[in-house]
């Protein structure tokens, strides 16, 4: 399998950190998304018309977008996606509140920061509304972790896998976790699992 | 069942459109949410502590949060949900870009429209992004159906469903589907669909 990645991307971190976990050999392809790399007309074309990474180039040659579609893709038939209708329907619970209301408020600004965008009045305006909602769905996340180990049925999955990528690298984007002792203890509980590899490995 | 809705709300239709579709009888609990009804704490509390609907309450009393979570939950093992996983996969594929690059830029306007919501400074700059965006959403759209019928493995599933919902009243947002002939002609195969009941219909 191929995958067409950036290397500070938290979407396609999370792909890199599950393939390693189900210990599938994948090669990485890297895209400068500060230079439109994943904008040219041949990526248009060929690989994702929306532009982006990760995408998950199949044995068979499929081109899969959506990091979260990627993970529920990989992890059918592993211990990373629970079994049951309804334990799979929270799954996606939590992956669609990644992306609808934690991802665009905690990852954006990270972006900002470490892309080195320049802070336009307007994107200044948007940080302080991104920040709001950012520290919402934070508290949304602390709630559901009184009393749980994991976002879903108790153990180790891709919702965990999905909403750890962009939480434990907040800070970056200026998010301060000391408020959220249940986050910061469960951050730490999916660093501890066999075989995570950090962000910043390739492969 | 029981739907906790907002009959103006494009990701409550795909619910209550699924329902139907499938036969199956439900109960609508109606929230007005220029009330902030679904902020209250007894809502945070007992129903989403995200404070959003739709949210489906199943008949054993549990409360699934998340649309598009939804949907998967209630078609699984229908025809509306196609049964291979590289088709799974793909049906999740257009659900994530759906609440990612779609939703956040073609229904926003929409919102603020209906609900006469005062067009701010902010606000208009954000429009003018969301116009743009949006556009690029329905780009994406437009050249993926080009020699396709429907989204996913050339039969209506609840890919389709979740992309009908806010695209067939992008108008109501100021968008202009003049130049979307193939988005067009699928919004008249959905609507077309036996058992389909339009967006102004509570059950």
């Amino acid at each position: 399998m191929r995958l067409h990645d950036n290397l500070s991307s938290g979407n396609g971190y999370k792909v890199r950190l599950l393939l390693t976990l189900l210990g599938l050999p994948f090669e990485r392809v890297e895209y400068d998304i500060d230079k439109d790399e994943t904008r040219t007309p041949e990526f248009l074309e060929k690989i994702n018309p929306n532009g982006r990474v990760p995408v998950l180039e199949t044995e068979s040659g499929e081109f899969l977008p959506e990091s979260n579609a990627i993970l529920f893709y990989l992890s059918e038939g592993t211990p990373l996606l629970p079994e049951g209708r309804l334990e799979q329907a929270r799954v996606l619970h939590w992956m669609f509140f990644e992306q609808y209301s934690h991802e665009p408020n905690v990852a954006t600004p990270r972006f900002w920061t470490t892309h080195h965008v320049e802070m336009t009045g307007e994107r200044r305006i948007a940080l302080e509304q991104k920040r709001k909602l950012g520290y919402d769905a934070l508290g949304v996340m602390e709630r559901h972790l009184d009393g749980r180990n994991f976002f879903v049925a108790d153990r180790y999955s891709i919702a965990d896998i999905a909403l750890y990528a962009y939480t434990h690298v907040a800070d970056e984007g200026g998010f301060d976790l000391q408020g959220f002792p249940l986050i910061r203890a469960w951050l730490e509980r999916v660093a501890a699992q066999p075989g995570h590899v950090p962000i910043t490995q390739g492969q």
